[in-house]
């Protein structure tokens, strides 16, 4: 007997038909023996229309409205999950973020998971019931309802997980594992077995859009295994575990590209001192998440180039952010282009092995494309590239680090 | 200054444009210096789509579920009125059942108050912050959402004036107050400035669907203030009060009927002790309410006919239920009609006024109507007629009591 914690998408539980089918699934799980906490999102489509009437009661609505606003759409769905489960003679009921608890901070909004109660859950796992838990909510120190910001049901998932020890972590969506590379982009893109946490969250943070990083993160933080899958096919997803698990890890095991990226960059800018900080502290100010930075050796001592990227929601706060401080730091002109994708080659082989940032910049010559920015980490490399070369890159790197090959 | 409670129903808050009217009137009342507190309905349509999914998950859904799932309307509506009210520099605040609480009995799917902790609300009023509250929901003894029941918002609205201790609770409506009659009937049909709390229970059960007869009992009990008034226009509505704040009581304040009547006639009963009771007893445990009965004296001592109705959408079931205790309580034929129609002249007046039930038969009569059964209270005069003769009871009827005159 295992304990399973299963959670299932907005696609999943768009209708009460999807319901149906994944209340089969949370079935086949408790006959096989295990004992099933399913954690659920809004039906596809509601929280959308939940956000876009706060938006147009109030722009700058209040945090702790619009959460009790947006967190209807989970409630609806427990509820639902719960009748259709209980209508296949499988014991169930509903938990609300509030009835668990799942306590969070006070952050309305994107409120973090600090405890989750489970008295309650292990009572009920004693008798035999399913617990269908809301995603995405939890109860805030006010004790008004939080959510956790966009896709935190994954979030959720991962911290009833741990909180109830789970042996894994399934999370159903609309594909069917973690791939080698976007299937859109590379038709010989592989379904990875295994992945690393380290990877996922390179993965997810660089828009592979799969799980949200935070849930990646929590699940790493607490080694709970967590299995991706498809809610609409019968068959494994990716295992996110730890590398120890893996026994012939690949170099490099996968290509990710990111095209809501935007550079800036600052010409003629004084060479001296506090220079950088300068720059970088209003942008943190404002909350803006500055990504790559390169800055050149200057020529002349005197002056350099300075480039960096931000979303590409953020450019024209960014901008606005720069032009604001540019009085008590001068700089020449800047330059702002939306036409870039980030590129990044991903793996916890590359700490052992060299030549893996040559091979990266060797295939992208090779196909004539210039590389606009470079930075690293222990696990990957990412390169800023002009948007129009994106299909190009990626295809080029599967091929180059042999991904292409089908497995053996 | 006064403490006023005003309650805003599915249609007043059907889009945002709506809920901006309804922030607007708000407003208005706090800038009069009130103290103001809110009772909101879920959006128009929202309730039915939400009953029709769990219908669909299940015919046969846990009450407890089907409560957490609908209760999400007025979720949403608060979240959405207080963002509104903020957007308009008002302070306000969202309330759910659940952290008022509005504790109930545990009868999911039509819970009655039990109790409402008013400290919190209290609190509020006196930082000037207006309480936007849910309607419908409450907090039941097991920790669970629990629902009042169609029509449940009215009923909040009153218990959380009674609670408050409210100079009145105004509830805003598509409908400008409560009239004689029915004003797509008789176009002469006068707006009553005044009710009172017995004539508009009489009123609301019998179809006059302006406010929900438990409301109006709850504030009968609790001696609320009401005042029924459209949330589209800018006048005042009905005040329904205590007999002794009318002044000038008519005689009949208005003539209501109620078309979902059926009637069921036993023909050749026999006529002896324990035969009504052994009819209406199995209806009674079949939950089918009984409202006219008329029993004719025998011609022979042997065998009589018995008539009585019931609400049209339980005919089916009462005849079956019939039918099952035919056996034991045997009788010659059953006939069932649908096709007749309620008609009550209601009022005070009538207790102290002879010749008002004479007026009635003979306005009928004088139109060639035949009363099919009578039944009578101490406020109000009931017959049941043909369905055809409606309108031309009612006309009939509203010009025979003088209500046709325009207020002096």
């Amino acid at each position: 007997m295992a304990r399973i914690v299963m959670k299932f998408g907005g696609t999943s539980v768009a209708n009460i038909e999807r319901i149906r089918n994944v209340a089969e699934r949370v079935k086949r799980e408790t006959e096989a023996g295990n004992e099933v906490a399913v954690v659920v999102s809004a039906m596809a489509g509601t929280t959308d229309q939940l956000v876009a009437y706060t938006r147009s009661a109030s722009v700058m609505h209040d945090a702790r409205e619009y959460d009790t606003v947006v967190a209807a759409g989970e409630q609806i769905t427990v509820g639902l999950l719960a009748i259709t489960l209980q209508d296949m003679g499988i014991q169930a009921r509903s938990w609300l973020g509030w009835q668990i608890p799942i306590h969070t901070n006070g952050a309305h909004g994107s409120a973090r998971i600090e405890r989750i109660d489970t008295e309650e859950l292990e009572k009920r796992f004693k008798i035999g019931q399913v617990p269908v838990i809301a995603g995405f909510q939890g109860l805030g120190p006010d004790n008004r309802i939080t959510t956790l910001g966009r896709g935190g049901s994954d979030t959720s998932a991962v911290a009833v997980a741990a909180a109830l020890q789970a042996d894994r972590c399934d999370i159903y969506t609309d594909v069917d594992g973690v791939y080698t590379t976007d299937p859109r982009i590379v038709p010989q893109a592989r379904k990875l077995d295994k992945i690393t946490y380290e990877e996922m969250l390179e993965m997810a943070s660089l828009g592979a859009k799969v799980l949200q990083t935070r849930s990646v993160e929590m699940a790493m933080n607490h080694r709970v295994r967590v299995q991706v899958l498809s809610s609409f096919e019968d068959k494994p997803g990716t295992l996110v575990v730890d590398e120890d698990e893996i026994v012939e890890q690949q170099v490099v095991s996968g290509i990710a590209y990111a095209r809501n990226e935007a550079k800036v960059t600052l010409m003629g800018v004084a060479d001296k001192p506090g220079m950088a900080s300068g720059i970088f502290m209003p942008l943190a100010e404002a909350n803006i998440n500055v990504d790559m930075i390169v800055q050149n050796v200057s020529a002349d001592g005197l002056r350099t180039d300075l480039t960096f990227t931000v979303p590409e929601g953020d450019l024209e706060r960014a901008v606005a952010v720069i032009e604001k401080a540019r009085e008590s730091f001068p700089f020449d002109r800047l330059n702002a282009d939306k036409n870039v994708v980030k590129v990044s080659v991903i793996g916890v082989g590359m700490r052992s092995h060299a030549g893996v940032a040559a091979t990266m910049f060797k295939a992208l010559a090779d196909k004539g494309i210039n590389i606009q920015v470079i930075s690293t980490s222990e696990i990957k490399i990412s390169v800023l590239i002009g948007a129009e070369y994106t299909e190009l890159a990626v295809r080029a790197l599967h091929s180059a680090y042999g991904l292409d090959a089908s497995v053996a």
